[in-house]
């Protein structure tokens, strides 16, 4: 594969109604393609992002020229970056997408009817799937493969800082594809159309059938309040914990620590630690205590600075704070329902977990805590696809429709009823 | 019941907030009640709907004479006009869904981690469902038994036009509610806030889980449009039937017959009768001999125009029509793959059907059509929630997000992960 190769191949200056079409057409063939000819796309574009490393990396450099003179801060900057360790772990996540099983065609439920007429639901693709995101380019390469795998087409946003090198990745892909006769259109990106691209595919009724948001809350929102289409959001991760009067010692200090130190970045770390006030006494030193090595930062409340010195106050923000830091955020209260209409009000929905001996307290936080993952006893950094055995992770949902918590490949698709009859009418 | 009795449990003058918090605060409660409350309910709201056939019948009355007044159309009178026939109608209704399974808890999937945490995926009710419709006070009544099965409170945006009507008999039901001793609050109207009440259910975003559009295709398109919360669309049907070149007569004649004369003015209803050239002749003939039996007119292309007088010329505007009448567009097209890219340009993606005897045209229909039901063989007139076996039917999605085809109760609720663990954590 030349540069020569890449211009021959490369999608031409197109205006983006010619690209949505092109995506709805490129879509129709997918949607029936076996799944070993899916498997060999995603081979190909497997063997292509390390084939084609220094065309990546090149434009990489130009994207990070541009953000350092920018002054892109050096967390966009790092997610920003590509090397040559990060291209062969993106080319494996590929690999492993060729190796889960094929969702379309799966049966999710039948029967026949009195009459005999015989009815299956099956997943099929939805089509074109849209994704709008900021300045990560694995994401060009993950979700491109995630939906080649469930049959879909992708229209690609990836924003004007990573721009030159998700054109290139985008060109990479569309040249494996090419090489095992797929529609290079099944992944198209309209970064070149700056902001309107965004806009434009959050209006595309009729050609983009379901917008997945990856980034920030304000671009989540600004999606979920603009888009006509309809949108899978990922969302924050406001996480607690709740250690409840009959919480086992070291089961709450190890999953305390667990879930907020694991790793503090990511959306099912935990944020605020709820203690039932019949077990501060006990609780709290040893979990604290364990936190404090670990070099966390405690934002508390007023009964537990009556406890300890060395914290931060605790103001009303700190409650709705997703940290994604080495802080916590930690309140004593009266009982378990003060723990859950806590959790009802400060909450994203995201993951809650009890720790806890007692079973009726249990149940009940499992019954009345309403997120996408409730535990017992158990990290939640659990709340995660590969955790869950999906192999791959499209993100984690926290919005009721359609998708909640991990969202692996069935997620990616809808349903069609098959009906099959002899003549029959209704009577 | 008296009237008394209705001034005392109706809700009392509210801003719509304080309506939204206490919409939440009903549904906290209905997510965790029995199925047998649940049920009692019901049962309850089927006797009132009888017991109070006075009151609501006479603010009937007023909104038939306001409509009257109004120029309201005949068909939107129709739609509008209760009597105690359609009354009784209404309160068998609710007694049958209080005789459906209820979808809340059931098991989806589950497994356990190699670590031994144990994972279920269980069906929890969505919240706070919002509906918006008009002039159709059945639908008070309906929407309200699945939503309260499903475990989700309502916030219920009637339109003007029966502004009297629902407001009874949401107080009816809110009654009802209250001799079991579940929340009032669990069934709401905002009709008091006129076109604010619309609006504001479709940004409330954290008060209102998803909004369920049902009417005219203008409704559901600004519904779509401005709604920030998630939508379930329930839209039009531009239904076809393929007559295959192996299509056999008799079939092809009793489904097209069945399917486009039984109801036509529902949404499962066929309008494009598409015709393989190569059966023209022998099928034509036939068929539209049936159809002028039955009085549809005919909205015919030239191939068929040539074939047949007394038909009207089909326009392109035709294709796109639903006419939910005894009217029918009818095409002629070269093969297989002709009427699928028709079917592809201009339908709903509601319902199609191909009549055939060949195997091989038969699964490529089934395969390449991309619409919520396709068939081989059978009227189109199956699509429906009753004839499925789904006992209710909240109404027919066209979407593909969650919920595709006909709805029944399992569509208004969400998923939850629950996880138990022994103390487990990420390593």
């Amino acid at each position: 594969m030349t540069d020569t190769a890449v211009t021959e191949t490369a999608v031409p200056s197109l205006s983006i109604e010619a690209k949505f079409e092109a995506a709805r057409l490129a879509a129709r063939t997918l949607a029936t393609v076996t799944t070993d000819r899916k498997n060999a796309a995603l081979d190909a574009i497997a063997a292509a992002v390390v084939a084609a490393a220094d065309r990546i990396l090149s434009a990489n450099e130009v994207d990070l020229a541009n953000g350092h003179e920018n002054g892109l801060s050096t967390g966009l900057t790092d997610r920003l970056r590509l090397d040559d360790g990060r291209l062969a772990a993106l080319s494996a996540a590929v690999g492993e997408v060729a190796a889960l099983t094929d969702p379309v065609g799966q049966v999710v439920r039948g029967s026949s009817l009195p009459n005999g007429v015989g009815l299956t639901q099956v997943r099929v693709p939805f089509g074109v799937i849209g994704a709008i995101y900021e300045a990560r380019p694995n994401v060009t390469v993950d979700i491109s493969a995630l939906a080649l795998k469930s049959g879909n087409a992708v229209l690609l946003r990836g924003g004007s800082a990573a721009e030159n090198t998700n054109r290139v990745l985008v060109e990479v892909i569309q040249e494996a594809l090419a090489s095992v006769g797929l529609p290079i259109e099944a992944v198209q990106t309209v970064d070149e159309f700056v902001r309107d691209g965004a806009k434009r595919l959050m209006r595309a009724r009729g050609y983009v059938d379901v917008l997945i948001p990856r980034g920030s809350a304000d671009l989540i929102n600004t999606v979920v309040a603009e888009s006509t289409v309809p949108v899978i959001e990922t969302g924050a991760g406001v996480v607690h914990v709740f250690l409840d009067e009959s919480a086992d010692e070291e089961m709450a200090v190890e999953i305390v620590h667990n879930a907020k130190v694991q790793r503090p970045s990511v959306c099912n770390a935990l944020e605020t630690l709820l203690v039932h006030a019949a077990s501060a006494d006990r609780l709290l030193p040893p979990v604290l205590a364990r936190l404090r090595q670990a070099g966390v930062t405690i934002h508390a409340d007023e009964a537990t600075r009556a406890r300890f010195a060395d914290v931060v106050d605790a103001t009303e923000a700190d409650w709705a704070t997703e940290y994604m830091s080495l802080d916590i955020a930690v309140r004593v209260v009266d009982d378990l329902d003060a723990a859950i209409a806590h959790i009802a009000r400060y909450s994203t929905h995201h993951t809650e977990s009890i720790i806890t001996s007692d079973l009726v307290s249990a149940e009940r936080f499992l019954a009345q805590v309403d997120s996408a993952v409730v535990m017992v006893n158990a990290s939640t950094r659990f709340t995660d696809g590969g955790e869950f055995g999906f192999g791959a992770e499209v993100g984690i949902s926290t919005q009721k429709l359609h998708a909640r918590g991990p969202m692996g490949l069935g997620e990616l698709t809808s349903t069609k009823w098959i009906v099959r009859g002899a003549g029959q009418v209704r009577g």
